[in-house]
């Protein structure tokens, strides 16, 4: 039987953590390990100059939940730490309320949760809706992690290695199917509303998405397509093209 | 004269950040944007719930830094949005109190700004330093800083690229100068401390670092010998190797 962390960014309470929970059952034995809050858009932030508490309550009659006060990342540390003899099997983050297609990955909590898994060896999936209500209904969302869980091979998911699925905003009867991804790659445009709160400025953050990168291979056109995107995702930041670029122009100088 | 905004993660008043302000100002004309305290750790957390508060002041007789409530990122994107005349020329981050070489990029909101500067298409480079204390002699690193500003051509930094520079904990006298290299793959091995706090667990987080990947090309052994490790880093994390082998094993079954 596999042993399944299951974690996220919207908190232990958030519906799309529900969903995961009870489709996971059906896969292995579910331990929950989330935070006690909403914590979109701490990205993979760590707690170092506090302590993390954690409580631990039943989620349902056959899983246990470990409720921790810390960011996503301080929970997968907690829990593959201290909860497993050995590591789980594996680790599914999500369902976040919101999108972390593209370069929205760089900012996720449910995205980092799965990345801290993948730095550990585990086997690790973030789970995304772009239909950003709590209150939606989820169904398309439970029947796509069972299309993942049944046609994946995640023993493909090797260390440092894991999958970004995002989920369309649409009804069953609208949905495509699955489609392997690139990262699209955008930004956001960001402004900000000033106002005057106490005498300080004070300034809300907004932005729009811009993105340029579109093409039938990326996540942003499988969603738009009414696809589930499934982005694998490799930790090594490192830009080969531009090692060699930077070493080629430092020959035509005199270092 | 190149705009150049000086950012970090450690703080307005962190020593490191005086040093890169310093030294920028040869090179142009120096804006700050910093949080009011420390950060280390936030990762790319963004403030979306709250408003950020800025307070300007006078940094010295030259510059005027602006002091955000909010993360590196959020000090990026208020200063990209509402500083400049169009962008600046470069956006410098640090000199970061503590290594930022190999996955701890993936934690670090000195790391985080530069990304931020790097989607929005500003030639954008992290500067650490292995030298935790901040009381440290940092005499290597604005030796660092003009070495990187007088060889590398900026230019080939195009939008979604960066450079992660790590300076080694070494003296002038054994310094061995800059490498360009590759991110070394490697994890942190957490552990636990529990304590009772107010009748509930609270736990510390401790942990060592573990890297089996030293080669000859990576960051990690650049700096355990005393050079500068320079990794150029590409925003985009799809697997292009894994996307292949998922579309293979999902061919060799009836999906």
């Amino acid at each position: 039987m596999l042993k399944i962390l299951v974690t996220n960014d919207d908190g232990v309470d958030a519906p799309g953590l529900g969903v995961l929970v009870e489709k996971m059952k059906k896969y292995g034995k579910v331990t929950v390990a989330a935070p006690c809050s909403p914590m979109s858009g701490v990205g993979h932030a760590i707690t170092m100059r506090n302590p993390v508490f954690i409580e631990e309550r039943l989620y349902d009659k056959d899983v246990v939940a470990y409720c921790c006060s810390g960011t996503p990342a301080d929970c997968v540390k907690f829990a593959l730490g201290n909860l497993f003899e050995g590591l789980p099997d594996l680790l599914v983050s999500g369902i976040n309320h919101g999108s972390n297609a593209s370069v929205n990955m760089l900012y996720s909590g449910t995205v980092a949760a799965a990345v801290e898994g993948a730095l550990y060896g585990v086997k690790s999936i973030a789970f995304s809706s772009l239909n950003y209500n709590e209150n939606a209904d989820m169904s398309l969302c439970g029947y796509v992690v069972d299309e993942i869980m049944q046609n994946i091979d995640i023993h493909l998911l090797n260390q440092f290695h894991l999958l970004n699925i995002n989920i369309p905003d649409t009804s069953l009867s609208h949905y495509n199917g699955f489609k392997i991804c690139r990262q699209s790659m955008a930004h956001w445009k960001e402004s900000f509303k000033e106002e005057v709160n106490n005498g300080k400025k004070a300034y809300w953050l907004t932005g729009e998405f811009i993105c340029f990168d579109k093409e039938p291979d990326t996540d942003i056109f499988a969603l738009e397509n009414n696809y589930t995107s499934v982005v694998p995702v490799f930790l090594d930041l490192t830009s080969y093209k531009l090692i060699n670029q930077l070493n080629n122009s430092l020959k035509n100088e005199k270092v």
